[in-house]
């Protein structure tokens, strides 16, 4: 558990911002809700939001700051997102360019950010059901997958879906959907249990991104949207600049799970 | 029950589109999901997408059309918007100017539409549990009010919460909660059960828009976020043009309820 466990998450928030907590926010400010973070420039945030709109599986909206402003008004009126979140990532048009703690000297009233549901919070209701989560038991990254599910196109924003995948004994795969589906927020029920190919998954043991985990005897893969696409498919459009926050390194928000 | 009834959606807009039915769509093509529909130039529409996206309950948005053109890619690909529904009403800066059956001498490379949940499913819904829904019963519109509940703004958009109000017999006040609770994308849950005053509503006899209906002993005033509420924020905006269904006049997806 950290040490950070029991803090409000304005505290949590208070030391990210004096750079005294640089990693990643699992376990941070029990019991209150994470989120991804993608800011964009104005010129696409229309079609970002649209595309959210259109695929809120994969791409869960919790909140957007008004333009140039960096505050979230619904899920953490008083903090900064420029400088509330551990670590991020800057693109530029597509390639990684830095990994700053801050990012104040990047920040233009010309931008839009966007916070969106993550999977911390249903992991925990899952464990808490008695579920096993097999990537926090093995200690690595869930693994994630390109499926062949295309998103629903919005302008410029296109591609497909990204899913990760929980391992989960054949007699507790209706728990896990009864458990995830209580969390629509973020990404809610499986899109699907059973058959990799079928969704254009060719090798279990090669996800695309993260870490492969073992699937035991009498176990079924099941498969959720992640919130990887939403970037993924930002990504594709090589926006001038993107900023996002690095894996892990989440926004804590006001709002209990 | 309406000649219709039986009909699918593609037949019932067809129907509509040949001008052989400009009348209400209450009942029509039983089982799919019917929607309100408001289009606005795209220099609104980012805002009016956010403002939806922040009062999800009061907004429900079922699909959005792509900029300048007029189909529904999720809900119902085939249709066009200009023409599918019985009838329509045109806003300039904020005054009603027309009601035509059919927009295509309006409709521009410019323009955005915006479907958004109704209550027709969740009352079906409701008769269908044994709930009685008294306008129904009645034969008027549903009584709605203005609330001191503000909605959260979005760049030009703001205003108050405007709310329906239906009375429920107070041993069925729970099931009408758990009935609505499964619609999400129609209102969902009520706003409120019980005191007008707390809401802001003065005299539950006085409904600011619709008809009043009697409240019997032993009944209680349940309210909900009502989808007048977009369409009011956005009539205060005063956009160039604006063009909405007609009240009663839906657009008939092909999506089920």
């Amino acid at each position: 558990m950290s040490s950070l466990a029991t803090a409000t998450p304005s505290e949590v928030r208070q030391i990210i911002r004096n750079n005294q907590w640089v990693k990643p926010t699992s376990g941070v400010a029990e019991g209150y809700t994470q989120g991804n973070l993608a800011i964009l420039p104005k010129a696409l945030a229309y079609e970002f939001l649209l595309f959210c709109q259109r695929n809120p599986k994969p791409c869960p909206v919790l909140d957007v700051t008004d333009l140039g402003k960096p505050h979230l008004p619904l899920v953490a009126p008083e903090a900064d997102i420029r400088v509330d979140l551990p670590k991020y990532r800057v693109y530029r048009r597509g390639e990684l360019v830095e990994e700053p703690t801050d990012i104040t000297h990047l920040w233009t009233e010309n931008m839009v950010g966007f916070l969106l549901g993550c999977s911390f919070s249903f992991e925990k209701a899952l464990m808490n059901a008695g579920v096993p989560v097999r990537h926090i038991e093995e200690d690595c990254n869930v693994p994630m997958y390109k499926t062949n599910i295309q998103c629903h196109k919005a302008g410029r924003f296109e591609g497909p879906m990204v899913v990760s995948m929980r391992p989960i004994p054949e007699h507790q795969v209706v728990k896990a959907v009864e458990v995830t589906s209580q969390f629509p927020n973020v990404h809610g029920s499986p899109i699907h249990i059973g058959n990799p190919a079928s969704i254009g998954i060719e090798d279990i043991n090669r996800p695309d991104f993260g870490d492969a985990v073992p699937i035991r005897e009498n176990e079924v893969p099941v498969f959720w949207a992640c919130g990887v696409t939403p970037q993924a498919v930002a990504m594709q459009v090589k926006p001038e600049i993107m900023i996002t926050h690095a894996p892990g390194h989440m926004f804590v928000t006001d709002r209990k799970e």
